[in-house]
């Protein structure tokens, strides 16, 4: 088996709860999975909006290398100075220019195994009219290229189809395209033809009994009256979703692809 | 082990591709899972774009009892009579009144198992303006229970926090809430609370070679373009998905769950 | 000439700059167009966002007899109450069963004129998901008309062809449907075939050196970097928007549209 | 008084009737006026749905210099060819690099008066994600400036804030700035403080009973049934709007504007 770099990426971790199950299991996968960089989308993180300081040294303290973001990762306002500052924080790069934060970082592997990239793109069916994430994936991933071979997209979007169709059209070109943003992970993880590890959503790391994250209650009521509700961030049965992402070390190309749905639910009942 | 009612169900099935091998496994399913009731949707099965007779007859005779819909279902104006006329064919219930058709049913069992029912329903978010789907279940469901405790529901939506709701909204009401529309399968499916099975997305049956059954190109470059391209129907790397579902015979509520995905991607290249 | 009812009906006014103007003319427009009952939209009226009770005692004090709201009449919390218990205070009447308020009232006419009745609707073309306005136009105007020959309507929506396409639905049925929400006044003013009064939107009453109400740049930068900007409400260059709709005593139908832009913009710097 | 450069702008010209009222009555306000130049909007000119080359001839025949475009241009694939080629039609400018056409053109006026620019612009809001207006607008006209200092902008979009808040941001770099697409003509033109002229919507030149410039019946039954029903120009009721724009010849800034609907509605049926 020859040398690979492997990555540990986690779609939207909501609230507190996510926080937790995050800081509880992490170091347990990075050692079991032999993970060089693990990739975090925190838009949802603090209190289901946007980031917090204190969450961000919570899961560095456990090993997350990066936090991608979203649509939410405006939301908390006292997290906007670090957005400005820290190149480990990510928001979506095809946000128009003017609007602080970057959307892609370079990073160090650990064990002398170069560097890797990171890009964080955003969809625009059904959500905002920002620049093309097609063509900003074209020259931003041509500039990454030139410094390293390993390069993570995460790709924050609501229609399924324009999240497969950023993947093949970036297939080859990106070692991985990782979805986020439905908070609900689909189980179509596989290696693209020219070697793009792709997987629609990788899904929630919080509370399932909930709304994609939130209290059933005002949720369902949001769709049957259409008037404004509380949101509230829920707090049971919290599941860790993620995607071990090996890379082969020659090529930069997705070798392995191993979904994690932690725990499972139970799916029979019969005796 | 108690006796159960067993139930098959597909979410989209798109095109010719999608149909074949629907007409080729089917039957082997039916066996080894000892199926007595078959759904499916067929909104795109004609040629990606609503239902035909020809396919109907090709679907019934592997063993298909209802065909769902969605809001493809109009698509083919050929198909518009025996929409009208057929009541093992739905679309969604929750179209406004005066629109042709029907959104539920109640159809035999063999083995004299008695009946079961299914109800079809459309989501709101991102999609058109017709009646809640919330309160049609309500509704459509208290008259369907005096006649069965067997009730699947096939909720087509975009947003999977719409499934989410309806799917909580409905838990002990409904034997089992399955989504389609989103052409992608979800690794969410487990049994709520009340007993009710879920799954955000059952997926597409058709050719994965494409973007949401869609040959690539044109998809990509509508995205790209925002202006019109031909829409035309993939052909390879056909997958059939499915979920197993097993009713309690006794109460009507889900007792097991097999998310099918056929056959399995590639997931690792290391030797 | 024969006898008429006389209605000044007013769209969205905007914050304290829209109240004041009303404060200050309308009592001489009652006067000049000898007007029996007055309808205005508050859902913006308190900083741009929903109705207070302060200002509806300031806005009853000079003469209107109906607030009317749309998809922002609910922002404003301490407004609810009065929304809840108060007749002439109405929201959209197509929000879905179960929301509090009414959408429609029947109201006493001075000089022994009878009755005149209020429905307020709203359009769902790039908004809510609510209830058909169409057909619960149907019925609640149906229902109206037992009572009373003069019905009004306030057509909250963003799509122009979903307010023309209501106005011909009822045309011949209520008195006069006018529009609302745009915060644009329309020129478009007619009588329709049957007898209906029409204008696509009555316009914004409020500060004009603005984004529809909202200072300039903050709703620039909006639309620019499609992250959040802090709402606003703008106060220069303010204007009285309204139409004077006259209609015929025995009949019921309209007989005479004055549309009112006050004070006009300035159109030509020509010597 | 001193010299101007006049312009006649239309917005939607819808369908047949719409070309045959511009051939008709054209000549005369050229005259009337003393217009140097004519822009119309032809997406809806072909049957509703795009433009040809037979209305192209046609307009050309009586005037009209410049055809600008909006989402519905690309309908009539048999005009493709003259919309790569022909560069006096134009669709929106910000439509992504690698649509064929151009959004935006320089034109020689007559009698010596120099050069004009027209620049084509599409809305996002409730539209295609296209490439931002705004920015567009900024290099596209700093480019025109450089040429000429007659700029007129169509901005074609369906949000009347997105239109005002171009306008805004172009107030002293465009001569005018004149909205389509909403198919009614709005009553707000005026002269902002720097000098740009402009108005939300300018208002189709078609058919008025119509919804839109369309049949009646079958566009109310998509809004109550919400399926597919089939598109038909309509024919009657037809009435031309538009604008005249005097810009002064020095500063290129709008000195007058003056709006025309005609023949108008009737607003009183009173004795
Ligand atoms: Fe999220
Ligand atoms: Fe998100
Ligand atoms: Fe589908
Ligand atoms: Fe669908
Ligand atoms: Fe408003
Ligand atoms: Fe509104
Ligand atoms: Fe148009
Ligand atoms: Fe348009």
């Amino acid at each position: 088996m020859s040398k690979t770099v492997n990555v540990f990426f986690m779609a939207d971790i909501v609230g507190q709860p996510g926080v937790d199950i995050v800081t509880k299991m992490l170091k347990g996968y990075i050692q079991k999975y032999q993970i060089h960089f693990v990739i975090c989308n925190g838009e949802n993180a603090y209190r289901g909006k946007g980031m917090s300081n204190e969450i961000l040294k919570q899961l560095r303290g456990v090993g997350v290398d990066v936090i991608t973001g979203g649509n939410h990762i405006w939301d908390n306002y006292k997290f906007h100075d670090t957005l400005k500052k820290d190149p480990a924080i990510l928001r979506p790069m095809n946000y128009p220019k003017g609007t602080y934060g970057t959307g892609y970082g370079i990073f160090d592997l650990p064990n002398g195994l170069g560097k890797i990239g990171v890009l964080n793109l955003q969809g625009r069916t059904f959500m905002y009219a920002i620049d093309c994430p097609f063509r900003t994936a074209d020259w931003v991933i041509e500039k990454m290229s030139q410094e390293t071979k390993y390069i993570i997209v995460d790709i924050h979007a609501e229609a399924t189809a324009e999240k497969i169709a950023l993947a093949m059209h970036l297939d080859g070109r990106a070692s991985a395209v990782m979805g986020s943003h439905s908070h609900v992970q689909t189980s179509d993880e596989r290696i693209l033809k020219n070697g793009t590890g792709y997987c629609t959503d990788v899904g929630m790391t919080g509370p399932y009994d909930s709304v994609i994250g939130m209290v059933a209650k005002p949720a369902i009521e949001r769709f049957v009256y259409q008037t404004p509700r509380k949101y509230e961030c829920a707090t049971d049965d919290v599941h860790l979703c993620a995607m071990v992402i090996k890379l082969d070390a020659e090529t930069g190309k997705t070798v392995f692809l191993e979904r994690i749905f932690f725990p499972e639910f139970e799916k029979s009942t019969m005796g």
